[in-house]
């Protein structure tokens, strides 16, 4: 933000895991933030638990100043209250959508007139709760992943009616507060990121179901393999890469065994009965259940470190 | 090693690119190499070629003396040569069958009785070179990630004849070495970890011949979003991680939706004409062809920062 020009203010509706997460990313690059949540027990501890989360980023190296941070967040004692003069607005409901209509029709009768609003819905494409609205054209889906204050992209899906101008603003405002922003043209079940995930999941699960290979030994290839390159390039960089006249070169030498192995891959095999007892059961002795909050917290750690090594190697180029 | 113990020998047959990593990852954990091609001119610049990278790695801080280690590495006169007193054997010739069965046939003739032959193909199974030999029960598949020295993962895919002893072997060798491992329990077309990345890179072809998102959308989808735990964590681990009860839980909770997603994932669309005319164009113009190589080094560095970031967090637990 440039010094002197006032601080830009979002507010964040529904206050749970996610929305603290957007409460951290908009705070820390200097906007002001107001929560809201229905639950106003939710509500009351959202901003003890935001600042929690900040000094844990601060001890991590991730951010200075958590103390001043937290000045800019405050809970809001309304709706009406919270969106008043915010440029941004971004909804965290539950993923049901009656709920998601009905939230949407408040935000969209007490929002600022230019105020854009995003939902951060992972499975509801925004046509199905902004339809009836008057300001539908400035709704969409901004899809985080989570946290999203170490994880950047943000899946920008328009509905049909979404103006140009309001998909632009979300996408100068995810810019803006350090996120990355990938544009869903179309609406599509799953977005990018889930059906990507989606996709090698169910090679993952196929794979097992056959006794292929273990669930560990599928992880390590993975984890020791593929998600290396993937963690700082994405696929079609890498496979441009990977043949010495990139990326149209790497297709002529190996579409076909790809498009052999694809041939195999066409049925999903259901993530169910036997073949999630086996696989729960291989999970449960590499990390019994009682230390799967632990892990958690292992995850999360790895991510920050991670975040901050690609911090320190300038890892914001393409 | 244990101070004291003799050096294990290892025999690297051919040393172009893989067999050149292959030496590295032999040699920094203390055996002794030697090296063999057909080709002599290769074979005569291996052990520079494998200098440099070694240097490059102690300059990264992945490892120190690299002039002792190359020390260990010699270039053989002959097949026979190579082979003798060497307890593990990694063939890394052209990707053709023929070939493959010739060469297997002279190392099966030479090598000492005991030695265990794992070959670096990515796309021929073990059972199409090896069902000629007698000693086919010794043979198998050891397909690595390039380069083997920042990628640690090895698929190990035996033949229906291969011993359990000399999977064995092979697995403890590669554990010893500092590789990961994994075991592919029946042979299958692209073993695991191309079967993984063609299942996401199909969906990633998909999305863009559907106009869905931009070639460079989906890569920030990757390497700022799902690849970043897949750095270290695998598929399995992070959905186990996703849910409050675990794998079993969140396959309740999301296996619809993933299997919803999957419906629409059986066709593959070709990699060819005018989708990868686009693709190409796209990439061609983030990396201008002549910049290729400039990236490739761009990407190796990246990996040895992040393997020496890994290195420094102490990433060897699952």
């Amino acid at each position: 933000m440039d010094a002197g020009s006032p601080a830009r203010c979002a507010a964040i509706i529904g206050t749970g895991l996610i929305g603290q997460g957007w409460a951290i990313v908009f705070a820390r690059k200097g906007w002001d933030v107001r929560l809201y949540d229905v639950n106003a027990a939710m509500l009351a501890e959202a901003r003890t638990l935001i600042l929690q989360q900040l000094r844990e980023l601060e001890a991590q190296g991730l951010l200075t100043g958590a103390d001043t941070i937290i000045e800019r967040v405050c809970a809001a004692d309304s709706l009406a209250d919270a969106v008043k003069g915010a440029c941004y607005i971004q909804e965290n409901s539950p993923e049901k959508i009656e709920i998601k209509r009905a939230l949407f029709s408040a935000l969209d009768a007490v929002a600022e007139p230019d105020a854009v609003i995003g939902s951060s819905t992972s499975s509801i494409p925004a046509s199905q709760f902004t339809d009836h609205l008057p300001g539908r054209h400035r709704c969409l889906v901004a899809h985080p992943v989570n946290p999203p204050y170490l994880i950047p992209v943000v899946e920008l899906c328009p509905a049909a009616w979404t103006s140009p101008q309001a998909l632009e603003t979300a996408n100068e405002v995810m810019t803006a507060i350090g996120q990355k922003p990938v544009l869903v043209r179309r609406e599509i079940e799953g977005f990018i990121l889930n059906r990507l995930q989606g996709a090698l999941l169910h090679e993952a699960f196929r794979l097992a179901s056959e006794g292929i290979a273990s669930a560990e030994d599928i992880d390590v290839t993975v984890k020791d393999g593929l998600g290396l390159r993937w963690s700082f390039m994405g696929p079609f960089e890498t496979i441009d890469l990977n043949a010495p006249g990139g990326i149209a070169d790497y297709c002529a030498r190996y579409g076909g065994l790809y498009q052999s192995i694809g041939a195999t891959q066409g049925e999903c095999v259901a993530w169910d009965g036997a073949l999630v007892d086996a696989l729960s059961e291989e999970r449960r002795s590499l990390l019994p259940q009682e230390d799967l909050a632990k892990r958690r917290f292992w995850r999360d750690e790895k991510l920050m470190r991670l975040m901050r090594h690609k911090q320190d190697n300038g890892d914001n180029n393409g």
